[in-house]
């Protein structure tokens, strides 16, 4: 491999010509938590309650400036909340399959819901969050299951053509790993898929995970997570890490990341796997972002307004 | 602004899953030669001869392999080389008005020729490569107004839908602020526009001047060289940095650049800024990727490709 790059220590400034609100996502954050031992049931239980409960108030702060309608639906193994955003054209074309992030163990219920609220707010169309199973209880291949099941679900009312099919950061992982599945089982894919900074390599092997190493200030190696969540499946399955599988016959997707990403590498190999396999794929890069992007700010804002695009174009809804 | 993030000193490997070829590129590079004041004029036109010189020996041997027919040609201030790679079907669209790289010191004559040979070698269409004046003997604007000559000197035989400038580095600050001047002088913009990471931002603005120091192995802050270059104009202006400029009207445009490219952030800015002015950009990143990109690797011919399907979309050629 030939010797490695030496970087002394250095302090990076936060960029002045971002907006007020992408600078505040740029701030170094303690990381608190320490992860418990690998078979510690009832220790990830309680960190994964942890962490979801200091997420919560912030969520719900975000979810009481969103309105739509929502139902609960069964989709096979997988409870999926049904969400219509309001104001929504009755004809609007499409459906997005969401399935939201969380390092696949946090975020389910109603952070799930919350989560897809928000993705139905930003695209004004339709949406099925997939609740999922989650470890430290139901370890792979219980959350992956369940996206089938709701995907089987969904093409029982729904075309493939009007389908999309959308997953960020854990949620990127089984969206990918979906298609994967999907196509072995004989399904069709969907219309298009959106990845944003995916988890499609659980043994976190992109320059990346060193590069941006701390210069991503929310973003820590998950990998007694995926340790976890394989629950001694190879890391390196297709199903686990979709990076490593074949790609050939995806659906147009957009990719998106940060140049301060954690998961930078991950999603430009994902890109260029797709376009050597000839998919339509195109890639957008937030300017100084990190994993989490930056919501609610200009710089966010471009990027859904691309999503949209997309998302329309796929649908042939322009 | 707020605090910034301070990293401790590590080590980066290599990434094992890079071609032999690419990871050579990775290999730390000294950076041995001191610049010279601002004002020395026979100190940097010794530091140009010197870099110049160390550069040409693995020139030599790149051009021994490229078979082409080059012509000398004049375009009002400008020397262009004419070069048509062998094989070339005759009906072959188009031409590419290309603008090397160097620093806007580097490069010219001989290595200018040399490198137009290598792309018409990699694009197998005509080339006019433009051995542009630089500094120290002529700051800008001599290099735009040769670039502007050239570029005009091409019209008067060809319509603009048969042109594609392209420009690497410095040739990208080049190929970028020619899109400003010829749409100031009135003069219609090409089919398409080849941004291989640039030089759009002589004040270096962007995080990854911070993130990539030292992560790039080959290329460090030009400052030195870019007020040589500006011999005393602002830095900020559109035709010294073509990111803070209205790119409204540009044509389809591809942008390249790599996770460890010092330039990163110049080419996500530039990308993001034609989007929000609604032109057709595309992103691609080599993973892993420093400034030099990885040339002759199997890395390197994915962006070749990528760079060819362009080119031929913008010319109706495919």
């Amino acid at each position: 491999m030939g010797a490695g790059t030496h970087i002394p220590a250095r302090e990076i400034p936060i960029p002045a010509y971002l907006s007020d609100v992408a600078r505040k996502y740029l701030q170094p954050q303690p990381f608190s938590l320490p992860y418990p031992t690998v078979d510690d049931t009832a220790g990830w239980r309680a960190y994964a309650d942890t962490v979801d409960a200091a997420i919560t108030p912030m969520m719900h702060q975000i979810s009481a400036q969103l309105d739509a309608t929502v139902q609960e639906l069964d989709a096979g193994s997988a409870r999926v909340f049904d969400i219509v955003p309001a104001g929504a054209a009755a004809d609007r074309k499409g459906i997005i399959l969401d399935i939201h992030g969380g390092a696949l163990i946090l975020c389910g219920g109603e952070l799930c819901r919350i989560m897809g609220m928000g993705t139905a707010a930003r695209t004004g169309r339709r949406v099925w969050s997939v609740d999922y199973r989650m470890p430290p209880e139901h370890p792979y291949p219980a959350a992956l299951d369940d996206c089938i099941a709701a995907y089987r679900a969904l093409l029982e009312d729904h075309g493939p053509s009007e389908i999309i099919v959308s997953g960020g950061s854990a949620g990127g992982n089984l969206a990918a790993a979906l298609m994967l599945r999907a196509r072995d089982e004989g399904l069709p894919l969907p219309a298009g898929l959106i990845l944003g900074t995916p988890e499609i390599d659980l043994t976190e092997s992109g320059d990346s995970f060193h590069t941006n190493d701390g210069v991503d200030p929310g973003l820590r190696s998950l990998m007694p997570v995926n340790l976890l969540y394989a629950n001694g499946a190879d890391l390196t399955h297709p199903y686990l890490s979709p990076l490593f599988g074949d790609v050939t016959g995806f659906p147009p997707t957009i990719l998106t990341t940060g140049t301060r990403d954690l998961y930078l590498s991950n999603t430009v190999r994902m890109h260029r796997k797709l376009r050597a396999a000839n998919v339509a794929a195109e890639l957008h890069l937030t300017e100084a972002g990190p994993h989490t992007g930056f919501p609610g700010s200009p710089e966010g804002a471009e990027i859904d307004k691309e999503i949209n695009r997309f998302i329309a174009a796929a649908l042939g809804d322009i």
